[in-house]
């Protein structure tokens, strides 16, 4: 038994911090299809990628990813400081993003905060919120 | 009869968006009890102020509430740009935020977009996230 409680780990915790880890596997895959399948396809679902205004709606948003993803040739995404909260059906996320990318002459390093949302639908967490914004004691990363 | 729906209206978006009001008066009151009655005194809640690190829990959030009041003579803050969305008792609501601040000798501008997050508890909604991030096109507001 543990010395200590975790009850952050009761609950849903477990499957919205998988289905965190998801989308991040995602992003770090380059892959449209693979992230794609991580967000809820409605149109309100929200997104705030770090320094840009916001995007409404999985149209919306799947333009920027697929744009952030052709305009990027490798990208590594280091996770830390995880916390999760869950009210029914809803959930969120927050954590420090690592990022290191490379694009086509350049690379890039940045430290992220993130708020992610989840709802889940029929059992399974779906993204529906990401609002990502630049740390101030590391470079804005450069989404071309 | 509006010539077209209006389905953010529904349900409960107005009571989230005067709860969203609420906090955006007690951040120009520069009044903390204003300021506090906003928040859910919980020790999950969570804030980023633009370019912040996480902060988690009441007591650490409202720390740093204190900190921006007593540091700042006058702020006005302008709110564009709302969308509401709610699941249960769970809503968000996303907005840009322009904001003038004055200090000690010395003036601010900047422009923000936030996401706040609130639940419902015994019919009254609660701030229980609040994400703010700078946007690229206005400089960074000057947190003292």
């Amino acid at each position: 038994m543990p010395a200590r409680a975790v009850p952050e780990l009761s609950g849903p915790a477990p499957a919205v911090l998988e289905a965190n880890q998801r989308f991040y596997a995602a992003f770090q895959s380059l892959d449209i299809a693979l992230m794609s399948a991580v967000w809820l396809h409605e149109d309100w679902v929200q997104c705030v990628h770090p320094g840009w205004d916001l995007l409404i709606g999985w149209d919306e948003i799947r333009g920027t990813w697929a744009r952030i993803f052709s305009n990027t040739r490798r990208i590594q995404i280091a996770v830390s400081s995880v916390r999760v909260h869950a009210e029914g059906d809803v959930a969120w996320v927050a954590c420090t993003e690592h990022i290191t990318s490379a694009f086509a002459n350049s690379f890039d390093e940045a430290l992220v905060q993130a708020t992610n949302m989840f709802v889940r639908r029929e059992g399974a967490w779906y993204l529906v919120g990401h609002h990502a914004s630049p740390l101030l004691n590391a470079p804005i990363p450069k989404i071309q």
